[in-house]
């Protein structure tokens, strides 16, 4: 027997003239026999359930402090790689700053640090790795909206990531409020795999980093999977929003006096390490997908 | 002794090269010797030092039902005077509908409701008619941002508002959700008279509520004030939300697919009736700011 177009990539998008929802091929928590190191029952089955999880007061006082002041040092772009820097799309305010952790030795140390990487080691049910780092900014009254997507949709069309047995970490450099736009969470889209159309230009990254035209989900879907309620990761500077690599998630604008920072750390599973792109396309570079330096944590 | 021109006018503004805060120089709750017919003492003096009131379930699911269909029917436009539509800075979506009082009976209705009416009483302690009636929408996906105003200051300059001895009332004919773009008071703003720079073009009005240009206060002032934090006023469809005519408030985009549709009842002041504009330009049309039908409710 010949092997379906889904059995050999059950993660298909940006081909088929409609969009349509996929149910998810591949577990929300990963199983094991060990013992969850950090999580409690009751939080890894909210994690399977929602898509997310928040962590609060993660990180002390003193190392929130510390950690924010890092960051601020790296907006200022002293020793920062200008290739890894994304700015606004109107304007040359810096919105991201990617593989910081190489950059920043604090970020690299926190990157290592055992209160994140057990979180990753139990629900994952694997060594992890960096998959891509950046720091987010989103500056008080002119922070711009991030529109809907999942992350994993990009990953594997543009970078190659087989399987959805990935998480990001937002870990907070500034409170995240109601008001200064926070990371908004469609609660249970993890579980559907929401297919895009269009195909995707060559080097589209260095566009869809600042604004994204492609492997936008359609908003029939996002209204759809927005029944089960959309939830603001709001929390203080030093908590950490743990989210699935394909739930679907976005932000609103700042016009508060308040800036956001945070600070993204993607682990991935070593059995998920990126191949060649989904889409058929070149991968995009080393800072954005990371593929040259596997070290397990 | 000649008056100074503070005596005078205790609120000027755009005229000054450099904006600042004055003091607020009129009570937030006006004192009478009338027992409060709707409000506990506690929600007075949160009113009082915050200058907002959120009300829950003030109408029923059935009242607010019907509210809900009506404003529907009304953002369709069906026996709606064009002049009184403002539409989306670079669409033409509906944005507003003004003087809908006046052209929809169940929204007289609503204004005349003693539930609304008796709380406009307890705080303003006097008889009130209706300044501005609006229904604001902000439609799924593609709501904007509104910026930080104070409406005291452009109803003083434009519309001959002389003190601040009105309100708002904001009737919830949808849920206003963390996710849709809900309004943002700042705390305790309202004890502050914000200045604004710039003299105000003729017939400003036709723009600015689409987009606001002048009487815009600066960012420091904004900043300054927001130290007291800023609440999102979220609540379900049939709440109400009270705010004074001086407080800072504005509202982020709309990224969700949840609709947001507001009617908004100003309340003033029967003895604060406008009068010839302090900006020394023409006064705003009817439907923006009632002069002609000062009916005690």
């Amino acid at each position: 027997m010949r092997a379906t177009a889904l059995e050999r990539d059950p993660y298909p998008s940006r081909v088929e003239p409609c969009p349509r929802l996929i149910p998810r091929a591949d577990p929300v928590v990963w199983q094991t026999d060990r013992r969850p190191a950090r999580l409690s029952e009751t939080e890894i089955a909210y994690y399977d359930a929602n898509g997310y999880l928040i962590l609060n007061d993660v990180f002390s006082e003193q190392e929130t402090r510390v950690l924010a002041q890092v960051g601020e040092h790296a907006l200022a772009l002293a020793g920062i790689d200008p290739e890894t820097v994304v700015r606004e799309p109107d304007s040359q305010a810096v919105r991201s700053i990617f593989e910081v952790h190489r950059q920043v030795p604090e970020f690299d140390a926190l990157a290592r640090d055992s209160r994140l990487v057990e979180v990753a080691h139990d629900l994952l049910a694997d060594q992890v790795y960096i998959h891509q780092s950046r720091l987010n900014y989103k500056p008080g009254f002119e922070g711009r909206d991030f529109w809907w997507h999942s992350d994993f949709e990009t990953w594997h069309i543009e970078d190659g990531m087989p399987r959805m047995r990935a998480l990001s970490m937002s870990i907070l450099l500034a409170d995240n409020l109601v008001s200064n736009g926070p990371l908004l969470l469609i609660n249970g889209s993890h579980k559907h795999y929401v297919t895009c159309v269009g195909e995707t230009p060559a080097e589209h990254y260095k566009q869809s980093l600042r604004k994204q035209d492609y492997g936008v989900p359609e908003r029939s879907l996002i209204a759809e999977l927005s029944q089960q309620g959309i939830r603001a990761a709001t929390a203080k500077a030093g908590s950490v929003v743990v989210f699935d690599c394909n739930i679907l998630h976005g932000s609103g604008s700042n016009i508060s006096p308040f800036h956001r920072s945070n600070l993204f750390l993607v682990y991935n599973s070593l059995k998920n390490r990126c191949v060649a792109p989904y889409g058929g396309l070149p991968p995009r570079p080393q800072h954005i997908a990371n593929r040259a330096c596997i070290e397990p944590l």
